[in-house]
């Protein structure tokens, strides 16, 4: 982050049919796409965050390693963030977590807080890995389970305080808030004092920059990684998809910058 | 079901260290191991079950594809059902259930139900699929947060609720219940009438066959898929270990018809 001296997260969320045409029928059009957006952006972001299931939805597993390897390569400082949402019993998450760590090598990963603490624990032994765990997701639907009342609080109360005081004995948990969510982010910052948060909801999902930023950022005017997928990818959809996805970056970092300081 | 008289589902969940060392060299070991177990259990199984982290973490999407065309192929009756977890936002969970369904052409898949409805609604719109939410896991971390007071209930009971009344109105959902808690499995038995629950936790993970059949199943003896993965693939981790497997499955399936009756 401190080299760019920016918050945002690129989201890699390749969408072939959005592609512009004359990368969409190359036989690596997911790489050549991604490389292309890596390029444009690779001063401006902090984070590049690939959704596994747009690779794993068309079998793009190689071009999803190909693009790790390139970020590497073209922006050895930036983190890379496997969006996965994984959650499942121990020895399956052991699987889970070498398939971020060792066969993507991710800086860090997503994982869901449903089966506990203990479906946690075989990411969290990767000490150096950052594990960042859904708490007050930025879809409607969170409402449903996410605010439910649990003793007088709501449940992703409990597992924004579960998470900070117990999950991150090693110091190595985030938590996932929704930028579309403002008053739960000001709220979750509360809770969890110094913890950072990785905030999608921005762009496509209409969340507010300026308010996310306020009401989630520290008091050092960090601690947030804020992506947007859709909003850069496909800024433009035509051949100039890369310059328009360098403006689209260009305006939310300096956004985001101004509302942190 | 019917053409096995069993309910016994086959968890493929292959562990390269635990195969026996004249497959474990093998270039295709994964997919060897597994049509060894298939051809052993066929007519014994009413389902199989990979558990994908197996494959993800060794990057064999390919031996698991071709593992699932084996099963078309040699039980063509037999449902496949692909343990995945996954939980996302809308969009992304399009391209999950894609996945699942398009990719694998599995029968049914499993996921998280932390998110809410909105984020299992792109795999509920696939009505002639199988959709089986998380509810009481089989892990002792599951009481952490599915055990929790949600005004007079627990997070696992409204979940069961929630999914049988609201979810289920394609009548194509499932449940999560681990054969390790039997009372809670007779618990969302009552909350749920006639659904059918995916039962892990027998075997390795400890769980009371007779218990968890007893306190699980429907009057009519059935709406259970009683699951075991590592108690069936690995009963020898020598030459014989396909006639162990047989050997497994049949007494698992004989205690469960035992004990449903």
């Amino acid at each position: 982050m401190t080299s760019t001296q920016s918050l945002v997260c690129v989201g890699l969320d390749p969408e072939i049919e959005k592609f512009p045409a004359h990368i969409r029928q190359r036989p690596q059009a997911i790489l050549e796409f991604n490389c292309a957006i890596i390029d444009a952006t690779a001063d401006l972001a902090c984070a590049y965050k690939p959704q596994i299931a747009h690779y794993a939805a068309v079998g793009a597993e190689e071009q999803l390693l190909e693009t790790i390897r390139y970020i590497r390569q073209r922006a050895p400082g930036i983190q890379v963030i496997l969006d996965s949402k994984r959650g499942d019993i121990g020895s399956t998450a052991e699987k889970y977590a070498r398939e971020a760590f060792e066969r993507y090598g991710a800086d860090a990963v997503t994982i869901n807080p449903y089966l506990g603490r203990d479906s946690a624990e075989p990411f969290l032994e990767y000490a150096d890995k950052g594990v960042v765990v859904l708490c007050r997701t930025s879809n409607s639907g969170a409402r449903e389970l996410q605010d439910l009342d649990v003793g007088g609080r709501k449940l992703y109360q409990l597992v924004a305080e579960k998470v900070s005081k117990e999950w991150n004995s090693r110091g190595n948990c985030l938590l996932v808030v929704g930028a579309t969510y403002p008053d739960e982010l000001a709220d979750i910052r509360r809770i969890t004092g110094d913890m950072t948060f990785l905030v999608p909801g921005i762009g496509a999902q209409g969340g507010d920059i300026e308010k996310a930023v306020r009401n989630g950022r520290r008091a050092d005017g960090r601690g947030l990684v804020i992506n947007s997928s859709r909003g850069i990818l496909y800024a433009s959809q035509g051949e100039d998809f890369a310059t328009a996805a360098r403006r689209a970056t260009l305006e939310l970092r300096d956004a985001v910058n101004a509302a942190r300081r």
